[in-house]
């Protein structure tokens, strides 16, 4: 779980309940038939520019800016050290025997190619290029969220034009003036609050999730090509360790000792 | 038939005209004065923006927006691999029978140049210059796009100061003054429409189409030089599956054998 | 003569003309103290921007924009042949001859270096600079109509809040509020009729423009290097025909057997 | 201190309060709630935006606009200066002893380093590795407070919209609508503040931080590999002067024969 | 004096000033304190955002906008061609002797490390160095200005709001109305005209004066060099040409013949 995700979105629509609720009650703000305006608008203009498969595979990655365990990049680097270690010891086909404990897709590849006795080079080059489509795909995702966030409120103005048009024609009984240009205010403001709570924020959420699981992928194909060429687990980890921040670089050997 | 084009376009206006039915009539909201303002203003501007044999190209170009017959790259590349098979049992000439089963002409061009005998490098070249020049004119495009995306809101504006003068300087029955300023706002709303429902995503749109077009271009001169060439198919298949996502990567002949 | 800006610019104020006087007179829009302000000012803040004389020459350079006979590359082409031509059977020198034919200036001194003993990388470099320095001006010129586009809005606004402000102190006969307003519009009105027909279109005509007159004079360059070197028409022709579209490729040669 | 962004909040803030207080209490532009949703709404939408540890940063790394001494490079490089000459006369270990007078943790750790008994070129790898952490991180951190400045105008008319839906749903007391939509503006109000006064202009002193904290971490790190490959301190010198500005290159060795 | 800059604001104030006299006193526009708080608010954020000293720095270097004697690049280059020749003739410390003619305190400096006996490389270094840090000084000087542009009218807003708030509190007499709101006004058009006849103009114009003052001490480093180098001044005029426009490269040569 993500709880800066959870606890932003929370907070943002909790601080707009409360400040609705202190003046009005809620009913005032729920409005189904500008909600669909805005919302199907929005997804019809990101269909119009984007293919239907990539704006669901969008929502499908969105996933990850809610829900999302981060492993630190220590986890993934002490798993191959000791997969580097085992490989040294009782042969690189011992790596067969825990696939079965890793979660990672990806990791699972590159271990099932090591035993299926890949060369180091290939490999790498095939665990990379998968990388590169996988950054590709993330940065579409990205790219799709923030083409959300400019067409919601363009569609939250053009629900408010509608409603002021229709307003304006038939302004004869004055005391529907206010109720009728307030329903007409709503979409611009389902508008805002979807881009600016929701689409503009989580694809900067995406973006950055993209930046870590890249990350680890990176360690696990360069951890994975050392294995494999038989590398000391030592100057392994000193190359892995290049790639992370200086807190992450505790050394797994000097840990153990400790 | 690109679906999503057609869907987006249909949900979105068919939300709008929802939102209008709901409140009035739909009437209210067609005015084909107003209509003429913004797009023959857009129309005039972009003229001025662009020679006129360019935006009447883009206006051909996004016709790719709707309609569309993908191909995925694995049909491409299977094709190259049969005609990799003929050439090296029947010989290069026997490509001639082919040509009139190919329906992309710029396919045509590179099967008739590897039959008409032209050397590998040279055949590449040119079919890659090709490519650069439609690279070009598609970017070309999609600019054109985004211009009138941004001229359709500035000359929704300018309709509806015109109508906002108009009305004020007449405002001496206050009746009048609503159905005058309802009818001034209708620019705007035609200015927002056409561009975030139209102009913008399918500037979107082309540069997607784009992407995969000259992905699939890229394979046939790829392709070619590689028959001509008198590559292996089997190593041919390997160098096309570089250029294209994993799921797209299923071998021809693992799937012949299956 | 560009036609495409002069009928964008047509069309445009055509239709806005025709929205003004189905509703009202056009003299309600026409106001000399009003245009001067946003006229003036922006005059104003772009030499404040921008030293005289490159406003001034950019103004010189807009008329490209409306009067450009668009010689085909073609031509230029074909030209260039015929001077080759010349120059191997008569000598370098009877292309002395040719230079009252030709209208371009940078074209004539092209020729006339060749003519002067030049030798063919000197004369090649010189006329590669001038056209870097004409890309540098028309850019300039091109800068400073996007500059203009920018002000204008912002001039036709500052006209709007000084209305506004007069209008707003002097409320007291109801009557007149309207005209006053209608009157205070105007600028917003004029500001953005400048900046979205005028002044940001044709700044996108004018690098147009550019484009196709820089790969005119890099044709002649190239080509007069050719001429001096003494190359074959047909290997010149090649090599001009590699900066040109592929619908401009048609040789000389072929056409001239034809 | 860094009396200029001292100066610079205080004269904003001073002169609305007084612009406020000429006209009114300041009583009236003071309301709680409003704060609330608009500062919580900001913080809401920057953690969707970015984790929440990277966010705890941003507001660390924010100190630094208020609070930095800021030493002038002529300090570090006149204390390298002293450390090589220290270090060329009593050895490298000597230096062991300047170490409790140094407050830069990252100077402490180049010259711990360099008692050690590190390599130079491994010692300044590593210091120059440590360098581009902290500009990545002083980035991310410049980024967060500029995501803030366009959320927080955001909040700013989210909350106008939720005060403006409740006033026109309830204008039956006329005399309640001028204070309702005062308080509806009081958002935006605070949003303009908040990104104008506040998040803007710090992201840009952070940036501005940044540079010059870098630049002694430069110096740092170049003048202890300069010290521990044991060269002349004149040359030293001279090479650090090419990273600062002419008026820091006063050399330390003239100043102290005047 | 740059009469470019002057006439542009003489020409944009003077027909504000116009426009207003025509329809209202001119001291309906004038507030001290709303002209205060817009002011002084820009100074405030810019202070927070950029250090207390390079803010004072721009405000030097702004008067290049209003003061400046263009020298064109060919007295430059005639100064240097007259030194290249007296040192060739009277050798080259014989250049003591124009240093106080000079008025440009970087091509003394210049002159002056010639006749010191620098060496011709080592000198052009040092030259070369003070031309970037004159870059990097006059670029912060231009965002400096930029950002003022866009502060103020943030601050003219902010301004306005403060107006608006305390006007609808207080709205029992309606007679009132009018002019409190006029006068809230009146910041946003002081931001408007800073930002878009002052700031943001000026900023331009300094990067314009920027550029011909490094054209400028480009020519004098590349020229001392060469004197240094005791290169033939025609060779050196070569040179120093290819950095100046066609209109600049007459001959010094061919003009004292003429």
């Amino acid at each position: 779980m993500d709880l800066s995700t959870i606890l932003g979105i929370v907070a943002a629509f909790g601080l707009m309940i409360m400040a609705i609720t202190s003046g009005s009650g809620l009913t005032l703000f729920i409005d189904f038939a500008a909600l669909t305006v805005v919302a199907g608008g929005t997804m019809g203009a990101t269909l119009v520019h984007y293919p239907f498969r990539e704006v669901m595979r969008a929502f499908a990655v969105s996933k990850k800016a809610f829900f999302h365990t981060e492993e630190t990049p220590t986890e993934t680097i002490e798993a191959l050290i000791r997969y580097s270690n085992k490989a040294r010891k009782e042969g690189i086909l011992s790596l067969q025997s825990v696939v079965s404990e890793i979660r990672d897709p990806f990791f699972v590849k590159g271990v099932q190619m090591a035993v299926d006795g890949q060369e180091p080079e290939a490999m790498k080059e095939m665990l990379d290029r998968e990388i590169e489509y996988i950054m590709e795909r993330h940065g579409e995702g990205a790219d799709i969220f923030v083409a959300m966030g400019t067409y919601a409120p363009a569609m939250g103005m053009i629900g408010t034009l509608i409603g002021l048009v229709q307003m304006l024609q038939t302004m004869e009984d004055p005391s529907t003036i206010g109720p009728a240009m307030a329903m007409a205010l709503l979409t611009t403001f389902y508008g805002a609050v979807m881009a600016n709570v929701l689409f503009i924020p989580m694809s900067g959420k995406l973006k950055n999730r993209s930046q870590s699981e890249i990350l680890k992928k990176t360690l696990i194909s360069e951890g994975m090509k050392s294995i494999l060429a038989g590398e000391n687990p030592r100057i392994m980890e000193q190359k892995l360790h290049a790639f992370v921040a200086p807190k992450f670089r505790e050394s797994f050997f000097t840990k153990k000792k400790g």
